[in-house]
């Protein structure tokens, strides 16, 4: 840990203030070297308030993701964000953790950036990254899956993005199968799960993840801005973009180790409760193909069971879901 | 095409030899650039023969894979190999075709090297590939398929190897489920099959071949000795390792082609008639976990169907198969 991660989280941990002794007696250096790293991080844009009888107090973070900010509050035990990292820029943090995960980085790596100049959703299609308005993540994971598995990890994910909102913003998040976290029926985040795979085992997963918090409507390009809304939209307030990620690292964490252990099944429980599709006509397509039915649940293994009009279930795992419009 | 190809393509579609205007109105240059690429060709170990009526003639190539000269050799409506390199040394020829992958190279490619560093087989274990002593290939694939299904690529490739191997030797291969080729019981060629994809498809697929052509005993490392075998020695005789690439990459074109066009039980049926797997009592260790029973059958996915002693058919998709001794 830095510094300058040992005094803000010692600041955090006493929202009344500490002193500048104190600060001096934990860290083992001079109440000249803390002004110091006080000063610096107030220019990094924490807003610290010192007053003689309480000493320092931190009234204020800066909207910026920083690596020792969020280290400092990530519980030692969990797995997901023990390692991470945030960059300013990159082209897709999916390429990033790929190249970590290659050089042999541990499981739970997470790798953030500001801004995205090539972030991508499913099938090649582009994710819209701004500087500063969202949360682009991606997790390595080193399942002990066969590929065919990996689709259960998608399932996690999209439970526990919408918890993670859910318990940050009190609002009510829905899963479109397989990917979509929507609110209101709009786009607030997207999911891509990559895998470097033999045949029957699977190397790793790169967990990619998009969710859009700050924009409002005029950041969003105008081929989604019909389809697509953020947290601040439909809530009419801003959030602490560190305060999400940290919810989304832990809500991983849980439920991974809850997939781990063998508890698919009650994940895709409650990853049936937040589904909008299920019970629904629906058509899925699939490349050329498209298929029709009813939505009825979710296999053990994550993919889709449609009940077609002549009564055979169809187990899809991948594909673009429109809902159909009642007749 | 380079000079060099042409004037090579030329020798060998015409083995009574060609004479010097020949080559020179066909490529359009003088007799002296003929003469000094002639020379530059022996210098790179091409025999060729030069007398005054007959004119030029191809008496013996060079023990190296020249690029130009297997590009030539390939049919134009091949596409396994019609982008192709050769690498005099890299680390492993799967790491260098997963490089041209994400650069977006094409369905095809294939990516030789005269030796590699780091060869590795599956999980992880090392494939000793010495210097010119055999075939180290990569092939780049995008099939459309799920990444359940590239099993079934495991599957054909094995069938392609084993029958190349076949046409080229005359020797009996037999292959080892998942992805062994044995001669006489010991081993002369391994496939390791890597993907990226997304949980429901696949992008790429890098089929790694490691086969050993010319290799004496000596040149294995002493811990598969006992297992390991070449070409050479089964046969007693060196093979062209040009012509063993060239028929490689045929019959993976051909499978490959069968497999796309869904005509993969015909392919299963083959590999079934070449597997010494089916039919015996096996274990399969997968992970830590054990699973033993008689080897049944491939299912329509290229997973192994072991009928266990209670009768149960389990469905194996991946492991290390031992062959029960008789007791």
């Amino acid at each position: 840990m830095t510094l300058d991660t040992q005094i803000i989280a010692a600041l955090r941990s006493n929202t009344a203030g500490v002193s500048s002794s104190d600060l001096c007696n934990k860290l083992g250096i001079t109440r000249a070297a803390i002004w110091a790293r006080i000063e610096s991080l107030r220019n990094q844009g924490y807003e610290i308030i010192a007053s003689p009888h309480i000493g320092y107090r931190l009234v204020r973070s800066p909207d910026k993701l920083n690596a020792d900010d969020l280290h400092a509050q990530i519980p030692s035990k969990q797995i997901i964000g023990r390692d991470l990292c945030v960059l300013e820029q990159t082209t897709s943090t999916n390429d990033e953790a790929d190249r970590f995960a290659r050089q042999g980085a541990r499981e739970g790596l997470a790798v953030f950036a500001e801004s995205q100049t090539r972030g991508r959703g499913r099938l090649g299609r582009i994710w819209s990254s701004p500087p500063r308005k969202g949360v682009w993540a991606s997790i390595l994971l080193r399942p002990p899956f066969t590929p065919a598995e990996t689709t259960r990890i998608t399932v996690m994910s999209a439970v526990s993005v919408a918890r993670a909102i859910q318990l940050q913003t009190g609002l009510k998040p829905e899963i479109k199968w397989p990917n979509d976290i929507l609110l209101k029926g709009r786009k607030t985040a997207g999911i891509l799960t990559e895998m470097q795979a033999e045949s029957d085992h699977v190397n790793y997963v790169i967990l990619g993840i998009g969710l859009d918090v700050n924009q409002t409507q005029a950041d969003f390009p105008a081929e989604v801005k019909p389809v697509a809304t953020s947290l601040k939209i439909e809530s009419g307030r801003a959030f602490s973009r560190t305060d999400i990620a940290l919810a989304l690292l832990r809500e991983l964490d849980s439920d991974y180790r809850r997939l781990c252990a063998g508890k698919f099944s009650a994940i895709a429980e409650e990853w049936e409760g937040l589904c909008t599709t299920l019970g629904k006509e629906i058509t899925v397509t699939v490349g050329n193909q498209q298929h029709r039915g009813r939505a009825e649940s979710l296999d053990p293994s994550g993919a889709l069971l449609l009940r077609t009009v002549f009564g055979r279930l169809e187990r899809i795992i991948g594909g673009d879901v429109s809902i159909q419009k009642n007749r």
